[in-house]
């Protein structure tokens, strides 16, 4: 099979942990015959810095004709006074238009080898193992009017949740639909109490729910479900959410891991290319040092490799690959309170090549 | 001292920890010689039930001519398929809204006897005591437009999500006078990478800020502060935020004690009375058996005794009669596994009233 992939490293750490994938890419490539081409492009603050614009026309066209595009952070205190639609996070919220990514996929698994570094207790996290399907180009994030109004002590701001009935329906079919393939249960959390937008989602999903009997399912309050995310992370298995929500809770629910640096995501569109990204931030702090923990961005190849290019076993040899390295207890710096026995991000990369 | 206080016991277990907080507002006035009298007014479900209206005109007015409003909990299954704007909750938001009570106060602190009864581990939550002063009645909770348009696919829905200058600084002065009075730290929450709203919030922020030179701040982005709050819950002191954001961080935080029965909140208006409530719900599972805990319910008086009669040491004599009870082992049924041994709502309040 013969794949083009393109590859956005972006900011901070972005560059390093991308060179780790398409390392180890290749090697996938090499084992299982497959051809990975890379284009690259720039976005977010490298992409301001080159061009003035933190998502160049070049960079979209690349992303247009590739099978799909793995993202490696964006942003860093460097653009970080910048007016708003010139800031290194335009650039990934206009590739989510413009490439019509509605689904994101945020899956929340305990490595057993890392339990440990959680917040959460033992017998809180033993088990989680829940995935996120958040709405990602719609609400409040594209909404219009978003403006000042007025001035003086007068002045407003406004920003506007809107969704459309055929919004709501594509994302909450992709929540049953992964809930089928999964344990079968699919929690929708809303605002029903007090959103128009949430009274409809709601609607909709009872709708929706009628095409997919094997499926149990329940409505949760936003509120309710940051707390029952802490309390008993296990009674999930789908969550879908619209995107303000997506937001807040994906992050929360990524934190009872306690591994940030463990996990990835993945953006869907109908048609078009998915994005892959890992969840963690650009880390300024360590960017440039070689020592960036690769594993979620190659965790995110796995999503790749599945949803985007159909090949389950490479995506389950190199998930497998993962575990192995951690299981023998291979750690960068993030994962381990020992800094001396630390790995470098190649050293990792390395690790989990020869586990291939 | 003389004060009128109106209680509204509400749901399900409602009139039960209102019970408890008349009998221990009484032995107060008692001991310390103040004189405290009871007006009852409907709200939420039994105010429909009775007068077809979550909130009855005659509450109101109740709760404007009292020093106090003191209110049990709303809500229930009766009620949940009533259509939106005849929701027990409803009668809730109209209250905050008729009585301008603009600033919610939710203090999050750990008992150390209740400790182990948190999913999060023991060295995360050890001296957490944080303040969330979330913004009540403003934003897209009463924003307009409201509304459905279109048919078909092409419905849609439309929330707005509106701040005044205005609305904002009073919400974030609250939350550095509070730092001021506590240990000096504020953290303003806001999503200003994508919202509108978010960005007006910040630029007040930094103008109020100038006037309390005392207090260090910082912005967190509120994705960032979901995962915060459990990753490192010591590191905030007051966290000042707007209405939907502190509504979904506020649940988050209380159940990082793990005892939601325990916690208190006070809403707060410019002149007029403040509404003081536990913060957790109605429970109709256990309604009328006379189990509930009374301790949020008690520690919410701690707050009115504080806030609005200026009480300070009521106040705390009435916090250290609750921590006595709880240090020397008495528990309702929620607090303890073995439920032979869990006091009553009266037992309890007994008990209270004793250490008192
Ligand atoms: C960077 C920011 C605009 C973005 C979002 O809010 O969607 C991020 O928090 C995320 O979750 O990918
Ligand atoms: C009942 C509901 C409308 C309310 C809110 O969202 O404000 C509740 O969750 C709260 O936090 O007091």
């Amino acid at each position: 099979m013969k794949k083009r992939i393109a590859i956005l490293p972006g900011d901070g750490i972005g560059p390093e942990v991308c060179e780790s994938a398409t390392k180890v890419l290749n090697e996938i490539g090499r084992l299982y015959n497959h051809e990975f081409d890379f284009v690259y492009g720039d976005l977010g603050g490298v992409a301001i810095d080159k061009t003035g614009s933190p998502l160049p026309e070049e960079t979209l066209s690349i992303c247009k004709s590739s099978d799909a595009v793995l993202l490696g952070a964006v942003g860093g205190p460097k653009w970080d006074t910048l007016p708003g639609h010139q800031r290194p996070e335009q650039g990934l919220l206009g590739l989510r238009k413009q490439l019509e990514l509605f689904a994101n996929l945020r899956p929340v698994t305990i490595y057993d080898s890392l339990a440990e570094a959680s917040p959460l207790k033992d017998e809180i996290i033993e088990g989680v193992d829940l995935l996120i399907v958040r709405e990602l180009t719609g609400g409040i994030y594209f909404g219009e009017p978003r403006e000042r109004r007025g001035e003086g002590e007068q002045e407003t701001a406004v920003d506007t949740l809107v969704y459309s009935r055929q919004e709501v329906e594509r994302i909450v079919r992709k929540g049953f639909e992964f809930a089928q393939e999964r344990r079968g249960h699919l929690t929708s959390v809303d605002k029903a109490n007090v959103l128009e937008s949430s009274r409809l989602w709601r609607e909709i999903v009872d709708e929706v729910a009628k095409d997919y009997p094997e499926v149990t399912y329940s409505h949760m309050l936003v509120d309710n479900a940051a707390m029952q995310l802490i309390r008993n992370p296990r009674q999930f298995d789908v969550v879908v959410t619209e995107n303000m929500f997506g937001d807040i809770l994906s992050d929360e629910a990524s934190m009872i891991t306690g591994s940030l640096g463990m996990l990835p995501s993945a953006s869907m569109s109908a048609n078009g290319p998915g994005l892959f990204e890992p969840i963690h931030g650009s880390a300024p702090d360590i960017a440039g040092k070689g020592i960036a923990n690769p594993l979620a961005t190659l965790s995110s190849l796995t999503m790749m490799l599945t949803f985007a290019f159909k090949l389950p076993n490479e995506a389950q040899a190199l998930q497998e690959a993962i575990n192995t390295v951690l299981e023998k207890g291979y750690r960068t710096a993030d994962l381990t309170k020992d800094a001396t026995d630390a790995l470098s991000t190649n050293e990792m990369t390395q690790r989990v090549i020869e586990a291939l």
